[in-house]
């Protein structure tokens, strides 16, 4: 994807527009997210289900592991600091998740061009099963992420 | 959808599901989302954006308008009260939304087969504006919502 | 969706740019496809399943299901008379198909803003039973279908 | 995914459902699809852009675009010798292609678990610049593809 991958300057860059976005990201934080990490069109973060994520089944809602895969998913496509949203979201649920879990979301970017983005985001249990499979679709809105 | 869509039975049950369904659903409550209305094969709920829901942009993240409109697709298709889950959703993010807004949920099935069904649902703000268009594909599991 | 829908003058330019439209639609003459109506924001079109669209398991290929469902697409979104194409589509084959059936796709537009909108579809064979259930996203690229 | 990649068993299982698969695939001969190659859980294949395949606007219709992608999803899922069928597609049209241009389309599994799979495939022009990229959710339905 990145040319520029193992650049040290678009790492920078990332690194930066990660911190000026994770700073403002209330819903994150609220949902105990953390960055893992972060690199030029990709991101890694993690999330515990804590029982006040789960559903009428007793099960993670879906909406939680959305919750993290939007947000990894933001995380990558915002790495080159030009603004970036989502503009359309796709997730299978392939397991159900039990409450005390820890999750980690790997996402990264699978094709860009202009201001149009696919990014793929794998989430993982703590034994490393995938739980669920997503895809966003974005679209760089103009203005930096992080202000020099 | 439904032949037996305004029979007295079907609605009844539809409202006993989602009663069952609604006390175990931490995380609807934990979101301030409330249930509107149920029936046979669909739903409607609503949802105020809060402070704690924002992103890094400082708008509605979109795991939230994920949470309302899945949570909406559930009590849709568990209103048969067999117990049914999600296997996939997408969501187009056709407008931002900003805190304090006052978000709809309206579901209902558009096609259901076997244990197979497809619920379409669409999010709209207080003035009626579509925000997000949703669509899930559900899966029966076995078993009532609601005990006799 | 449509304020003007039922408005002569909407339903005669969906009329005319339906008929540029389909006077240069090769593949949807090469398989065989008709236009059955067509009005502000929707269409519908018949396939006749042909030994050449089968699959190796003997059954019609998903991509002349989408070939169809993606045409009546095309056909809705294009009825305002500005030029619009496919940005997305997606599909799920609930029923298989086999030779000789007779298809029909009906379309309409579920929501449109700015450039953008979103068009569903629902494949039925002979008997009126749902086969495909498919959702595109369009986006308008400018100027006409059709000239004055 | 595939533990037995590179083993010469699950290449020759491979290539013998591939071979079983393209003896009755009419549909993909019509449209003067190849095979490349294919291997467990993957597979690759080219289709040229004749001028029966344009739409209204002049490009290569999105329908044969997906029949190309869908194909080879169905190649790289039947790979492992179990009747696999499609159950879902979503295909991003992310470039307009035009006559004449050779497609090659490469798909692997990226998620398998008992009767379910997701698959991702990348279609890329002649340059090699990616013009679609889809994802198809499959479900193993019991039998081999090629008998002994």
């Amino acid at each position: 994807m990145d040319d520029n991958r193992g650049d040290g300057a678009a790492q920078a860059l990332a690194a930066r527009a990660a911190g000026a976005l994770f700073a403002a990201d209330r819903a994150a934080h609220g949902a105990g997210i953390e960055l893992v990490s972060v690199g030029p069109g990709e991101a890694a973060m993690t999330m515990t289900v804590d029982d006040a994520m789960l559903n009428g089944h007793g099960t993670c809602h879906g909406g939680y592991l959305f919750l993290l895969a939007d947000s990894t998913f933001a995380y990558a496509c915002n790495s080159h600091n030009q603004r970036t949203v989502a503009a359309h979201g796709d997730i299978s649920f392939v397991r159900p998740v039990g409450p005390g879990e820890v999750l980690t979301a790997r996402g990264r970017e699978v094709w860009r061009a202009g201001r149009n983005g696919i990014c793929d985001v794998t989430v993982t249990d703590h034994a490393g099963t995938t739980v669920a499979v997503f895809r966003g679709r974005s679209r760089t809105v103009g203005g930096p992420v992080a202000e020099d």
